[in-house]
């Protein structure tokens, strides 16, 4: 099934979602309501809420509770944007101008907060300290997440396994625990939870990797944003570590990196993309991101055979094959 | 008895909390270890976990899990301030160098959601929904409350009731919850917490009226800044409202703040202050922290009396004679 038909057959309970959502952010403060809600519109794949109907279809699916893990995990991957929009000094996001350009710093650290306690209170009115706890856990490992990336900005030594377990925090890990708090909430068994657990792992990990090529591969128009711009920024990704090992393209490759370094991000990135493109380290990469989604897979099986397994597989495989 | 005799009387239990306070920040981020103890280090009176544990005393009192509360709460108001000197651009915070100061906005940034995430992790560590959803809901009216403060910047009309509903939420509410959850953690019943709640709540309103008091009327020794720098800032507090109110001050004044905001705090608050000091405004701020404090204290009639209880009334007094 294409991904646009698994998502018609969940509307119904996505557009109560999407209304949760709304309802959510709408506090007795103006400006909070209106930050958050140009926020919301701004839109996105909706993929944490769709992980968690999903998995909750391997328990009792109640929409009552589901909407309770569903929205405060959307609004936690949200608050991460607009303080990372913070971070990046971004101006848009999504083709619309993001909180920080359109208010100031200011409102866009105050409404991050905001989102964040709002994610947590609403996930309180499931009295499961489990979920409570996974979520907090969860939001702990992607500060450090952030914290890893801005550590290692412009390095250029760091090992594969730096790479894996920083997108493991920043990525990943919100994924898994989309999945695996899904069933939860449903009643699901631990060896159903764990399942699920891994498949949102590994899919997290094949995604941050497809699209940390993505910003290396695609066109200013794919990406909505000029191609390159994680290496201006300083964030070196795995095809450029990868690429970075190879003996003909170590030298000129570390020459532009850190001539852009020098520059400050103004540099131009053509003739490190250039470098890039042609390396083996692309390859390696989309090699390495089909084996997790490959993991992925196989973490469903055992699980009961019903749509929502199949529709978990083919969100998998839609991962694996993002064009760029 | 004095506040100090106080300290000294819950020095085993207040060191507990100390190094808990630290070991809760220890992470295997290096950066985010360091930033966080520097800020731990800074010190403070640590009066949330002083208020947890002595509501405590009226329920069974289990230092194990008390410090899951007092541990929380300190790091919350932690986190609060990083995120503050981020947004008041502050190089200095109790004589030492904030962390935007020592490090960067990012840094600050992510080290106050780090700090948050920590908290809510640890109190999902007492299997008590109830507290859980107390805390998320108090971050959700302290980010409202630090809003509320951006959006009356110089807004020299703004009510008494604008002033006291953004300073309950800003600082009163943690203090109120400190108190209720100190009490709830050692199984006190509703009638209990409840009234501990009050208490809290009354000491919170007075402490904040007192500190704005001491920003128009202290010494730049006193209170380790110069002396109106709220006003420069543009938080127009209590007393500056109910001198706007006296008419041979009004005009005066308002030329001074308006004078302040067009220079974009570059310009002098000694006029300013001048105005305010002569003003009766000062007087009824002061009369309002005693009646805050008074409340306070009555909340606690009908609680059992014992140490815990002396305590709280005493640190209640010492907060309504805080000198300026």
């Amino acid at each position: 099934m294409k991904l646009l038909d698994i998502y018609a057959k969940m509307k119904g309970d996505l557009d109560v979602i999407e209304s949760e959502l709304a309802r959510s952010v709408t506090s007795d403060h103006p400006l909070l309501t209106e930050a958050s809600t140009h926020l919301l519109k701004a839109g996105g794949k909706r993929i944490r809420p769709v992980f968690v109907l999903l998995a909750g279809k391997f328990g009792t699916y109640d929409l009552e509770r589901m909407k309770r893990v569903a929205v405060p995990l959307e609004l936690i991957h949200m608050a991460s944007l607009v303080h990372d929009d913070v971070i990046d000094n971004a101006q848009t996001r999504r083709g619309q101008l993001t909180v920080k350009a359109k208010w100031d710093n200011r409102i866009a650290m105050y409404t991050g907060d905001y989102i964040y306690g709002k994610a947590l209170s609403i996930v309180t009115d499931l009295h499961n300290p489990l979920i409570h706890q996974i979520l907090a856990k969860a939001m702990v490992q992607m500060c450090i997440g952030e914290m890893e990336q801005i550590r290692y900005f412009f390095n250029t030594e760091q090992s594969i396994r730096d790479y894996l377990l920083r997108i493991r925090r920043k990525t990943a890990l919100l994924l898994a625990i989309s999945c695996q708090l899904g069933a939860i909430a449903a009643g699901a068994e631990p060896h159903v939870y764990n399942r699920l657990y891994r498949f949102g792992y590994n899919v997290g990990m094949a995604f941050q990797i497809s699209d940390d090529l993505l910003d290396l591969l695609g066109t200013e128009k794919q990406i909505g944003k000029p191609p390159g711009s994680d290496i201006k920024q300083g964030n070196i990704t795995l095809p450029v570590l990868l690429a970075l090992r190879e003996s003909t393209i170590r030298d000129p490759l570390m020459k532009e990196i850190i001539h852009i370094r020098e520059t400050n991000g103004a540099g131009d990135t053509k003739s490190a993309l250039k470098l890039i493109r042609k390396s083996e380290g692309v390859r390696v990469a989309e090699a390495l991101a089909s084996r997790y989604i490959a993991k992925a897979i196989e973490a469903l099986q055992g699980l009961p055979d019903m749509t929502a397994k199949k529709n978990l597989v083919d969100i998998a495989h839609f991962v694996a094959k993002r064009s760029y």
